[in-house]
């Protein structure tokens, strides 16, 4: 059995000490509303729903999977799921962030990644479902008709209906361009939808009443490729006009898929067969609109990286310091017993230390991107939304690859420091391995983020939110170069942030004599950006814990260690990197 | 489905052209057997074996698993495999390369390997039992009486009986030191064993009608820790003086662990209940005994690695040439399909490239380092034997842990490249996964090899090998310096050799000042040898390539393509390696 106690102090601490986003959120329109009480409140809550309710079942539900009946196409989820649902719909928790005028609490969009965070640790696959719904949400709450806002919305941000995103079709992955899913006129304004998806996370199950399937379709007139998709919205049920249920529609699962791991989250085939939808936004923009739901679900899933490796650090760490094996080189640490802990072993601390990094980091990288959202929506100053929008749309890649990334590296330390009792089901860590794994796929696979960093965040969009995000870490870097708690921390920020500006330019030169060379660069970029980002969060942490009220000395002592251990032993993987990308696409010849 | 072809030519290739081995064999005592006509032979039938017998049955093992009866403490292994194994024994694989007056055919440890690799990638779990098999017939052909040997070996060399090796008990991991299991002297001159051992590969099967435990315990006099560990040989049925079966003895599995991955080979909690063994080899001196066995096994498991690297590569490369998904970024390829295949998509080639490298590079130096086995076993010079069982001993942590660790890259990249669809179970990719991730962990942790490398292999041994390895190679590259084939490759090995070297020292040095530095470095260096090692293998390959009548014009370029993508973009990683070992234990602090 593994244990999840939620990180509620190191939460605050990266909110308010690091980020300041007291401060920040007070000076957003309605932000008068979230105070530190409020929010410190609903943290408290969270953590004791997940750590009591979703927790428990995150064994069970790997144990037991979901289940598909083929005559009636029901999926039965795994057992106490459902009843976990009933109380997180109860709790509000479904409408935390979602605008009031549909009925959510309008809660801040970080306060919301922080509880997320907590969801995903207690429970990664049972968290998928709510994290479809949030996007069906967010794209209803922008792109939604009054008529679908008031039949369609209302009931997911009250948590009694789900949502879903139907895009995957099984030619079109990655490439949406080539999805073949009809949506023909009825005489009634409404679409007759006809055609097949996969992948489908919350498709089917026991949870709701009803199911709010967004869909990407082709209408009769549309032009090929990505630029003629359009979005539908598809409910299982038909509604009639008091907002009861009507019919069913032709929206069913035909199969669940047998994955590798999050088996408590079911995994559909659609098939939508003369299926009743309604457009959303206008047609053959629905790639537009799926874009508002995705980028923050890109956002949600490396978060998951981030729950999911802090669940295998408290793992890893509490067995480490438990477990008695071999003594220490340097003679033994407690003689009275058979053999010394784990933790005596630098190699084992050299495993934790990485975990702590990617989690510490990466917490305060996913919180900073979710504040920017705040800002992005609320700011009472136009170019503060602007600029918090174009950082936000530059972190997201990078969150979501890195943060991805390092959790197959988090949870496959983590496994390693159980020796052979890591690989047994019983203690629990393979099924972090496992779950973990699908991450760096869904909601585009690490490639897919690396390219839309560099051949549309920066190369298209002239790199608004680099340039914001540089100009950032180097008044960091220029205010506390004599700063003695973090000048070691300063100078090699500061000259690899000079680097990442020189290499843009490199790789941005070199791509337009050869297009490729952007391909062949993508995913080092993506690495190299995101371990820059992660020291600069880390840097911050240690000038932050100077001064902080929540931290212990020992406390304050770890934040120093973490980041001396970080920027010895993992920054310099940038070089690594550089060296990858300077190589050039000449050094990735076809295969013969 | 996934696919398995027995690379048969790259074998040969690496056999032949790159190691030369029928020049070396031949000179070796009973060489003049071993022409390359019969080794040819030798190989092609086993790749008939193991793609038609075995492959077919990796995937349906994993989906059944291994069942375990309480009632009759019985295991069932999964449909087909009991009926592989007995056309395994019937086609004499058993007894491969064991010595001939035990009835095996005394075939060269190398080609043994070169055998071993193609049953891993047609079916790791079932691999493994005769594995273990293995492992018992080495410690016995060294350590046991007459009596022992024509009684308990000769039947594993027929393989109508199969081994163990039982070492780990629940507080004894790595720290073999504190096992508890006890073995009493019984009149006879035989011993009562009591004890619990776990994570016993193939205690319990249906292969065989008697299973050969080697078990590890403390007699009554033994001196405390690992000093004093004795071996003794424990049937599962007692043998009567005819060699029919007699009773059954108090040696039964009491359960089976539910893991990860390779399911279809049974892990067994052994329980011994006055069992009755025989001592092997001195007492108190069992872990000599049983590393005889252990060094054979380690190589082996880094042959897992090779293996199940193999087989991925091969489906991801299939499906990276025939999924059509996207255009290549300098404008479509196959103008005339719905879009490009994925192999012109330069990241996907870096997968691809990384897994070649690893895949070809590994397979000479698997096959290096059971040829010094065999230079070790039979050549005529004691001085070569000498030498040659330096180099093999320095080379097994290197292999066990480069190559197991290289398989977890490997498979994660392989699956990668299967998008979402590499998460899902029928598509074969996840359970390649799954099976490699407890090749880092058995056989002694990644962190165990290091520590074996380091502190043992260089440390105590003054690292005799290290330096008939640092010597060949700078052989190599003083002769191929003007050498245009080779010569790109030429200059980056002689520098990284020489800072190899330099970077010992300075280890050694700071050890003596503290020895946790050791501890500190160990798996960084065994990272930072394993890389040089390797392109030492590829660059000898290029070479090998030039005049080999083996490779096409296109496999001579294809070798050439590995070697450059390897020390562009692969060999830059030792510099990582030599930061994290300058860094030292002191940015290793204890968790706070």
């Amino acid at each position: 059995m593994t244990i999840y106690k939620a990180p509620l102090n190191d939460m605050r601490f990266a909110l308010y000490d690091v980020l300041g986003a007291e401060a920040v959120l007070g000076r957003l329109e309605g932000g008068e509303a979230h105070s530190r009480d409020l929010l410190d409140a609903v943290l408290d809550e969270a953590a004791r729903f997940n750590e009591q309710v979703l927790a428990p079942l995150n064994a069970s539900g790997d144990a037991e999977g979901c289940h598909y009946d083929k005559a009636t196409a029901a999926v039965t989820t795994p057992k106490g799921f459902k009843e976990a649902y009933h109380q997180y719909a109860e709790g509000g928790w479904a409408g935390l962030t979602a605008h009031e005028k549909f009925g959510g609490q309008a809660l801040p969009a970080v306060l919301g990644a922080l509880v997320k965070e907590m969801i995903d640790s207690a429970n990664l696959a049972w968290g998928i479902y709510p994290l479809l719904s949030h996007g069906a949400t967010d794209a209803l709450e922008h792109h939604g008709t009054e008529w679908q806002q008031d039949t369609f919305l209302k009931p997911l941000v009250e948590g009694r209906w789900t949502g879903t995103m139907c895009l995957t079709e099984p030619q079109a992955g990655s490439d949406l361009g080539l999805l073949k899913t009809r949506a023909e006129p009825n005489e009634d304004g409404s679409y007759r939808i006809n055609g097949t998806k996969i992948f489908i996370s919350a498709g089917e199950h026991d949870f709701a009443e009803n199911i709010v399937h967004l869909v990407l379709a082709r209408l009769p007139d549309a032009p090929a490729g990505s630029r003629g998709i359009s979005m539908l919205v598809v409910p299982k049920f038909k509604v009639n006009a008091d907002g009861s249920l009507g019919e069913r529609n032709g929206a069913a699962a035909g199969a669940i898929e047998h994955k590798m791991g999050i088996k408590g989250s079911a995994t559909c085939v659609m098939n939508f067969d003369d299926a009743q939808g309604w457009l959303v936004g206008p047609a053959h923009k629905g790639l537009v609109a799926m874009f508002t739901m995705m980028n923050a679900a890109r956002l949600a899933v490396g978060i998951q990286g981030l729950a999911v490796s802090e669940r295998a650090l408290q793992n890893s760490l509490n067995y480490a310091r438990e477990r008695l094996q071999m003594r220490a080189l340097s003679g033994a640490k407690l003689p009275e017993k058979p053999a010394d802990p784990l933790t005596v072993h630098p190699d084992v601390r050299r495993m934790l230390l990485t975990q702590r990094a990617f989690v510490e980091g990466g917490r305060v990288l996913a919180a900073y991107a979710a504040l920017q959202s705040d800002i992005e929506a609320r700011d009472t100053d136009p170019q503060a939304r602007k600029q918090a929008g174009e950082l936000l749309s530059f972190l997201i890649p990078i969150a979501k690859g890195l943060l991805t990334e390092a959790a197959q590296e988090c949870t496959k330390e983590a496994l390693q420091i159980f020796g052979g009792h890591g690989f047994i089901a019983e203690h629990g860590m393979e099924q972090f391995v496992r779950d973990a794994r699908i991450i760096t796929l869904y909601e585009g696979t690490t490639q897919i983020q690396a390219l839309d960093l560099l051949g549309r965040k920066i190369m298209q969009l002239q790199g608004a939110g680099l340039k914001h995000f540089l100009g950032e870490v180097a008044a960091f870097c220029q205010a506390n170069a004599g700063n003695e708690a973090v000048k070691a921390f300063v100078g090699p920020l500061a000259a690899a942030t000079k680097a990442w500006g020189e290499l843009t330019q490199a790789i941005a030169a070199k791509a337009q004599a050869n297009p490729e060379e952007l391909g062949a660069a993508a995913v080092d970029y993506l690495y190299y950006s995101g371990y820059i980002t992660l020291a600069y969060f880390l840097a911050r942490s240690v000038l932050a814990a100077e001064s902080s009220q929540l931290l212990s000395a020992d406390g304050k002592q770890a934040k120093r260690d973490t980041a001396t251990f970080y920027f010895a032993r993992i920054l310099p993987r940038i070089h690594l990197h550089k060296a990858a990308i300077d190589a050039g696409v000449e050094t990735l010849p076809e295969l013969l």
